[in-house]
């Protein structure tokens, strides 16, 4: 079976999406993922998908899967390098990736997590009554 | 035909193989890889061979090959996610990794080329005859 490699840069994940993705792989990819953020604490997952010449309703999902489950996990994802006749497609097909930020390329998606991670741990440092309470 | 995406992270250029490569995907790869380095200025290229169970002489040799035109553009290889199987058969198939560097993941990589990015910038401040007479 083949496995989608998971790259570690700092404190991103980078998952570059380049085979046709079965069933069986897209849930080892969550399983890795999942644990990879739980493992290495990363606070975003990049998903690279320039290799992709079609986004169809089974990858949407999955994308939008590994989005929720690395949200629960405080993780931040970004989909990175969607070629335009992707994005055609997509709204063509009307599919919208629900709860996925995207980027331009993978230099950008950095920049979205690090600006959403500073903004977390801004908010975090403010005193809040029901943080405080909670904690 | 597919082609392998090459992405830019700061002055470096990562490609993550995962399909086997036939004659055709790896030429394309070394065309593609040259262009990038000389269009972006990069002077690194990490190629992450975590998803490959074999590296055979074939796969080898484009390691190499990739290794010395990135030389002549004036970027260092480094090849990352090695799997212990995979040195293993190397090393009994008699293959030497001619040029290459390796690391063990892609952070390492990065600061294998980081510092001999460095080290190449303090041997060109140096007042040196040779490089003065060429220049």
């Amino acid at each position: 079976m083949e496995r989608v490699p998971i790259l570690k840069i700092g404190d991103i994940l980078l998952v570059s999406i380049q085979v046709d993705m079965s069933d069986q792989t897209a849930v080892q990819l969550q399983e890795d993922l999942a644990e990879r953020i739980v493992a290495t604490g990363c606070h975003g997952v990049i998903i690279d998908i320039t290799a992709l010449d079609i986004v169809d309703s089974f990858v949407g999902r999955m994308l939008s899967t590994i989005a929720s489950i690395s949200k629960v996990l405080d993780a931040e994802t970004v989909v990175v390098g969607m070629r335009p006749a992707v994005a055609i497609t997509l709204v063509e097909l009307g599919l919208s990736l629900n709860g996925i930020r995207t980027a331009l390329n993978v230099e950008r998606g950095m920049e979205l997590i690090a600006a959403a991670h500073a903004d977390e741990l801004a908010f975090d440092d403010e005193p809040d009554a029901e943080t405080t309470a909670l904690s």
